[in-house]
């Protein structure tokens, strides 16, 4: 069959700075493409150096040695051809106006064949807005480039250029003649995301009539998880290859790209001050005996998708971090439950501690189910009472306390002894503690700063307590049975730090409260604007408040797995000072 | 005198988010003006929001408030004409490719005349380096406007704006005839960067031969100071007029710009992109008797300027932040005695409670200086021995801890007792803790997470431990004796968290470390390049090591005042897990 290529799509793990670790793992997948026969093998948007390295990219140290990694993998990459994610190196000083200032680079990918970087095509869309960055780092591209390989013609583009109708895909396709896109990928997760892309590309090629091979990036990196999901659509908008999510990967698919000629729109959005370059790669695709079927990934429900993010944002960034175990607060509540059950997913029981702490305040039940969550996930489990160090604590602030009574300062004193005590554990066994909050307590700042909130990954921090309830029934069903205790479920959420404390002696029920969160903060409502929706005023001016207010914990937290399309910290950058009442 | 204008530049201190209080403020100052006989009066970028008002620009609701508190300004801005920084909503979805998305506005300069706002100026030139992002917010502008006022032509900019000789400047002056830029500001303060401005500012001069209005924002916003400094040059590239740095002013001149024919370069880097709109604004100049005699403001010294960045930044996170007192550590060393005096200057000596919290390790010479700073000062000062809380955590881990040696463990544990006492003490008083770690410290992690960081204020967390003897020094000077006791400026530094412990025992001199910092930080220059300028390999590498494995501990920590160009927090963005190492 004339037009058959075989692509293979390496949905790689990369480390940011790992630049050795990145070149050795894109030379292992160039050589498995080719013992699979793969003509043309695509790996994420900036492969080399993981993504994204933030102010690494003003290192010009950093850019040199990206350059020479990239052809280390060049020199690697024969009998094959490879589209390679990287940062290249601007030769003169930036250009334009007093904006560039600073950027030294493109983000780039390398179209090597033979042994040689033969073209370096330039992204041309960057993503400035959420979690990107990409003005502050990179010059923009303007040249869309096509490659003549055989009888195809393919053009290559990255990331954020595929998401816009007046991006190169169109210029490709219509004035390139490409029959393929090969699209390149650093896109982090959020739930439903997936499906997002898959949408956005059903839609370019609806315009453009290409086939299109979207290759992502897999892993976590601090607050991002990327999710992978690399998939190939065929020109007629069908997907026809998709390899799974939150694993590694190479998909290997051959692709006919004879198409039937298709009405496309061919004024659609261009932009005309892109232009189309051209470059013949000499070579031919190689014979296929037979056709692969190639795999489609088995879709993961909504739930299972959040789940299995969290899992891998958490092993990442506790293995990328160079530590091997975890030290997690048990307070027989349901987050501290769900927070240790991720970690043994994430890592294996033999490397999670869970550590009771009770004091005064706690229930003989916190106790006994935090033991039971401990057994129940066969990890080590310690029981420290807070108690003498509280009253000698106490003791000592009498005199400075005197004729004051007790209020909030008693409470926070806790829970910053358990976490002095948890950073005393990981100093002492180089583990790293992984702190409890959700995002509805993180939201309102229902936590004490350098008490509970101490450690060094904040697994919850964007899963509102609502979906703290789904997530643990979801890991229950599962295991088949209540591997997270029923009572942690069901009973009401506490933080036990006074007699008969329970949460809602605080807060609205959490139902009416992430309701509020996503609201003010995911979709930036005003006040009347959520009062209008049908709650009660008092409750959404406080809730307001409290986001307001706590912006300065916050800004001390430690990451957490980004799953929402608006989570605190790259993705929300809220002044700490700020008078906005309104 | 045809072609004389009276200007007042009202450098005000502006609150984020605050609209009601700024535009208050902002017609205060219209009053002030108007009885001066000013004829035009140029407020700061954005003095309507604050700056930078960060994430809230994505909120439709803080823009469309931001509207409405500019029609308030204007409806009050009669008999005079005025120039008033705020942010402009778009009124369709942002245009242009995908970068733009969630963009809603532009950073805008009314102009404001016979109680109208007459036009619109938007900034041309967004930054997005540093601690700059406004290519998240903003769409740019391409109309250079000039207007017509009596006999006078004067053109409108914003910021960076006037930094490049290819902007609206050059257009304006040349092809719209221009005789004078008003130019508003939010520029932030690094050591040196008045000079900066004004030798940027005599460099459009020469291209153009305008006279130029600077107003400059004055004030703290978490991490920035705002340090103004407006200025005003007339055609002939003199610094006419000029206001204090780091207060509220507004400075009036009469300027004549009637000016000779003066050779300019015509066509010196103007883009051809940009367009030029002229208006006519109906009204006269006022008749002046006699003309002003300008100030021009002292100059201060380079450490003087520092100083006084650092007090204007403490005064503003504290009472902007709704605090009235602040608690500090006092460990008898130098970090903590000028953290002191700092807090003093800026707040009243009856505003700041110190307190000593001896150890077994702490000599009674450090409780002598730490109580010999707090009389020096005239502050409240406690001692809250941590001994027995010391002694209780031991005992509590002990079973945990069995077979351990003592190690970094114990002496972190000091520290976050100390850190929970001041906390506990912050809790029950509502005053900020005032955390006194310096640059140096932050740099390569000799500090501890939750201990002598935890707090709200990190006053020299960009000051290098070298600046700290140096601005100990410049104190001391000021106030005629040794206010910070000679010893703690003598002595060698240490923690004290074991016996006989000095900070050289882990780090480099100092000298050696900061240069290194600086070298590796501000410089970006690579291990080998720091070593090529004179320092041992080994030092260096241990010391960039330290730097980049303790970005997880510097994400945690709390804001402080920028001083050097680049500081740790939002002007140095590094991911935490990151494993470029060369």
């Amino acid at each position: 069959m004339k037009k058959t290529v075989r692509l293979g799509l390496a949905q790689i793990n990369c480390t940011v700075g790992d630049l050795e670790g990145n070149s050795e793992k894109i030379i292992s997948y160039i050589q498995k493409g080719r013992e699979k026969g793969v003509d043309i093998i695509s790996f994420p948007e900036m492969a080399i150096t993981g993504y994204p390295p933030d102010d690494l990219l003003l290192k010009p140290g950093f850019i040199r040695d990206n350059m020479e990694a990239l052809n280390l993998v060049a020199r690697q990459c024969t009998d094959i051809t490879a589209i390679v994610g990287f940062v290249d190196a601007t030769k003169a000083p930036s250009p334009g106006k007093g904006e560039a200032r600073g950027r030294l680079a493109y983000n780039a990918a390398a179209v090597i064949h033979n042994g040689k970087i033969k073209v370096v095509s330039h992204k041309i869309i960057l993503p400035n807005y959420g979690v990107f960055d990409e003005r502050r780092y990179f010059i923009a591209g303007s040249k869309c480039l096509v490659f003549e390989l055989d009888d195809i013609i393919f053009g290559v583009n990255i990331c954020e250029d595929i998401w816009h109708a007046e991006g190169p895909t169109g210029i490709q396709a219509l004035k390139g003649k490409a029959d393929l896109i090969i699209n390149i990928n650093a896109s982090p997760f959020h739930a439903g995301k997936h499906k997002e892309r898959a949408h956005v590309l059903a839609r370019r090629v609806a315009e453009s009539g290409v086939a299109i091979a979207y290759t992502n990036l897999v892993g976590g990196q601090d607050e991002l998880v990327f999710d992978g999901g690399s998939m190939i659509f065929d020109s007629s908008g069908k997907i026809v290859a998709g390899a799974p999510l939150f694993e590694e990967a190479l998909l290997v698919a051959d692709i006919n790209l004879e198409k039937e000629a298709k009405q496309v729109d061919r004024n659609k959005g261009i932009d005309e001050e892109l232009t189309i370059s051209s470059s013949l790669l000499q070579g031919t695709l190689k014979p296929k005996k037979e056709l692969l079927e190639p795999p489609l990934s088995k879709e993961l429900k909504p739930l299972e998708e959040i789940y299995k993010a969290l899992i891998l944002g958490t092993r990442d960034y506790v293995l990328k971090s160079g530590f091997k175990k975890t030290i997690i607060g048990l307070s027989g509540g349901i987050d501290s439950a769900l927070t240790a059950i991720i970690a043994v997913d994430a890592l294996g029981a033999d490397k999670v501690l869970g550590v009771a702490m009770p004091s005064r305040y706690s229930s003989q039940g916190s106790i006994d189910d935090a033991r039971l969550i401990a057994s129940n996930l066969g990890i080590e489990f310690s029981i420290i009472s807070i108690e003498d160090i509280f009253k000698t604590f106490l003791s000592s602030l009498e005199p400075a306390f005197e004729g004051y009574e007790a209020d909030v300062t008693e409470e926070n004193l806790q829970a910053r002894i358990r976490g002095t005590l948890l950073m005393a554990l990981s100093n002492k066994f180089g583990s790293m503690v992984i702190t409890t909050g959700n995002k509805s307590e993180m939201g309102v700042g229902y936590s004490t700063l350098y008490g509970d909130m101490a450690g060094g990954f904040s697994v919850l921090k964007d899963v509102p307590k609502t979906l703290v309830y789904e997530l643990a029934e979801l890991r229950n069903e599962m295991e088949g049975f209540d591997i997270i205790p029923r009572n942690s479920i069901t009973k009401p959420p506490s933080a036990e730090l006074r007699h008969e404390q329970v949460d809602q002696d605080s807060l609205p029920p959490y139902d009416v409260l992430d309701t509020i969160l996503q609201e003010y903060i995911e979709n930036e409502l005003s006040i009347n604007e959520i009062v209008a929706l049908g709650y009660e005023k008092a409750t959404v001016s406080q809730v307001l408040k409290m986001v307001d207010s706590n912006e300065y914990k916050r800004r001390q937290a430690a990451p957490g797995v980004k799953i929402t399309p608006k989570a605190f910290g790259r993705d929300r950058r809220m002044p700490i000072v700020n008078k906005f009442r309104r």
